[in-house]
């Protein structure tokens, strides 16, 4: 298969981080602002998103939740409640210090100093203080418990190095914030919410992804637990995809939400927070782009298929088009995958052929070709995108009846969607290491600094405090973390790798974006 | 009809503003966030605002816009290219001016003197200029156009006076932007998404609006036309419920939109930008709401038909439930105005009158009522909200058979659709008066400033400059402003009411919010 002459030019294999780059260009998924460390996203990569938040709008809603919209800007006095909080925020967001511009005199524009706020406000880097405030005002009884919230938004963070979807200062995502009667309760909903994440990175994106408790390092700042799935991408490395955060009663006592419990006591509510955003692009890209460009999950996909007439330019032109739209039609009155097929009939200007790469390029799943002399045989030519080549390396057209074509599509695109998600999970348990039962074999396992062969299973004694700074930083020179203790993991029955006490459970250690 | 006990404290007749405030407030939409000028927004609220979306997104979609999202924060720069624009605007951004938090010593936060950004940043208050930065990347040729372009965003403007809804400092929107190769084509984008906005708020809305240009005074800043489309409150104001902006080529000699056009020579592009806003909610209140709460229009209604079992906290409540689970199963099978009907089975604790009640202030379109004599009749109760009283003054329950219930809730949801936007339409035209022929005229039509008696239409000679500065004078003393040139109107055909020359065209004098 040497011979293929693929469509980037950038191979995984040879620089994963300069081919991610290239997937987002050449997909025209999004690009650089020109603002520090905001991008902006093109229609390919923003009707993903459309997707992604279609399908995770309708499982947080099946859940009990209701959207609602808080304000963007948090005044400075909400981050000096919680002291965990602030500290784990404080250095790295954006203070508007005032409402008004002023010519400079220069032909310029300054801050107006009589326009300088009393108090600065802060772009949101996520709402539980602000939330907080208004679940303040919202509860009084445990009859209104429980309070389950979602907002769709955008947050900013400031960051010092940015990429792509995966780390962007500002940066769009869901945030649920729920207010419960108990902890139990609580901490069912922190699940809850987690299997939600599971079920659309799993069921929508087709990412396979562990699900457990990040460490007591890796906590949300202010939670008393942190829960996450962890998705492996295509070298290797993690990428946190979604936490679910139980935050014990830490923020309602900083808000005060309060209830009158049933015995006409007052207490504080147990609350959670949840989140996903624009990050999981970067994961679907990292998990399903090959040197060709990106495939995308037929149920995520803005496009599932392409229809793209070989125009002449000449009197012909209006019969196949013609003959396209009909096609059109009938797939889109098919189903796929419990939803209407999403079909396009791409009538821009340009040769078939290189539009047929810009679509294998963004990743639609499904490329149908028809040229004037299918339309005589009442046929078409189909791509899959999901297995592009053949044996002899030549882009794998295949014929298809017109009738037995409009048919098929539903089956063909729920075969990808499941392909896609079985190819990563096979790729993911294949590079998922266990037996390793020492810090040596962990060093030595990752001696290449270079490329990183998945994630180890290791077990551990669960130290807690300084005994865990020491773990940390042990595996931070090793450029490691770990990443979550799985739910589904064995029971303990070893030495801690770290400390040689008994382990207690098992985690996954691994690099991570 | 004086015995009805409404829902609301407060009747429009007494006090218009504060009924406005009531309604919101009675029906859960939003509230007072703590946070100068923002609002949250509640479920109900939010959840109308989510309707109008995504009937408005279908729209947008539909003429050939692919949606984006642009950065939140702005260079200074940008606005400082713009004269006009930045001139409009330059009063009121919110300016990032660092980007980390620091202790104060004393338990406090302030902006670290450390981080403070060497050029400060804007929050959007539009998008025109950072997405003019786009546009200059993604065009080149006259192939590249038109450029069709959508953004659902949060934008802030440093309001002095607000009003939820209406004027927010932070509000949400849907900022479509567009580049085009000639002048005539890009005014012709500008008109058929004018249309757009009239047929949403028409048809989805049931806001009946008046098309037309504003006039030169009241135009976006920057813009060479902007159109608008106007609805008339229950108070007689009118308000601004979407403009239509065609920018000329100012934006683009700003930005360096550029192209080369078909003869191979470069120009600028023509860009248009128009806009609607959470203000549309405003709008439906003022419209449709009544002095037992608000009436949501069933297009845009989150929940269309709501049914409240009358449950005993007995034996006998399980088989109600069932009942009422079984007509929820039939209604949310059938379709309404093209879509399934969205039917809520409210199980929440607490009494069905006040329930009842509560629905009748948020507005719910068809409320449904059930308890045990209902479920062995095999009936059940029903309330419109558009006809809630009946001639002795009380609530006008129906009682219909089980299976006629899900029979005809969708004909019986057009047509509290289609009602809504005929009295609307009524009320609208009857408070519409022609035939003022002077100044004197108008401001004695005007003279009650508690009143105000709805709309005038005055022909004039469409005066620019110093001319039209005086008119503008000369209509604020009144508290009036120019809403626009209607599109339909009459020929003129008499002199100007201010300047006494022949007047060009007709216009609408108003109040306005």
């Amino acid at each position: 298969m040497s011979n293929i002459r693929h469509a980037l030019n950038v191979k995984r294999a040879d620089d994963f981080a300069q081919w991610y780059q290239e997937v987002i260009s050449a997909a025209d998924m999004a690009e650089e602002s020109g603002v520090r460390g905001c991008m902006v996203i093109k229609p390919w990569g923003y009707g993903i998103w459309e997707r992604i938040q279609r399908l995770m709008d309708e499982r947080i809603k099946a859940t009990g939740h209701d959207n609602c919209y808080f304000p963007l800007l948090i005044p400075l006095a909400n981050f000096e409640r919680e002291a965990e909080h602030v500290e784990g925020f404080a250095k790295e967001m954006a203070v508007v210090t005032h409402h008004r511009l002023i010519a400079d005199g220069k032909g310029g524009l300054i801050p107006d100093p009589e326009a300088k706020l009393e108090e600065p406000l802060v772009i949101r880097p996520t709402s539980e203080t602000i939330i907080g405030d208004a679940m303040a005002r919202w509860v009084q009884s445990w009859r209104d418990l429980p309070l389950l919230t979602n907002q769709w938004a955008n947050v900013m963070r400031w960051e010092m190095r940015t990429r792509m979807f995966l780390r962007t200062s500002e940066f769009l995502w869901q945030e649920g914030h729920t207010a419960h009667e108990t902890a139990e309760d609580a901490k069912e909903h922190t699940l809850r919410m987690l299997e939600v994440y599971r079920a659309c990175a799993e069921d929508d994106l087709a990412l396979p992804v562990m699900v457990g408790e990040k460490p007591e390092n890796e906590r949300f700042p202010g939670a008393v637990e942190t829960w996450s799935i962890e998705a492996m991408m295509q070298d290797g490395k993690a990428l946190q995809a979604g936490t679910s955060h139980y935050l014990g009663t830490n923020f309602a006592r900083a808000s005060g939400i309060k209830f009158q419990d049933r015995e006409g006591g007052q207490q504080y509510c147990h609350t959670t927070s949840w989140g996903v955003s624009t990050r999981l692009i970067g994961g679907v890209i990292m998990t399903h782009g090959d040197d060709d460009g990106l495939r995308v999950p037929p149920r995520i996909a803005p496009w599932q298929v392409v229809i793209l007439p070989m125009l002449r330019e000449d009197d012909g032109d209006a019969a196949l088009l013609e003959y396209c739209e009909k096609l059109r039609k009938g797939i889109a009155a098919q189903t796929a995958l419990g939803e209407k097929i999403r079909v396009l009939l791409d009538k821009k200007p340009g040769k078939a052929a290189a539009k047929r790469w810009d679509w294998v390029r963004k990743g639609a799943p499904l490329i149908i070709e028809i040229g004037s002399r299918d339309m005589e045989a009442g046929t078409i030519t189909r791509l899959r995108r999901d297995r592009l080549w053949n044996d002899a390396g030549k882009p794998d057209f295949a014929s298809r009846g017109f009738d037995e074509c409009i048919g098929n599509c539903g089956p063909v695109l729920e075969e990808i969607q499941h392909r896609l998600f079985g190819e990563a999970r096979e790729r993911r348990d294949a590079n998922i290491h266990r037996g390793i039962d020492s810090v040596a074999g962990l060093t030595e396992f990752f001696a290449d600094s270079q490329r990183y062969p998945g994630w180890v299973e290791v077990q551990w004694s669960k130290p807690t405090g300084a005994a865990l700074d020491a773990v940390v930083k042990q595996l931070k020179a090793l450029k490691l973390t770990i990443r979550n203790v799985p739910l589904d993991a064995a029971p303990a029955d070893g030495a801690c790798i770290f400390t040689g006490a008994p382990a207690t459970e098992r985690i996954f250690v691994a690099r991570a974006y």
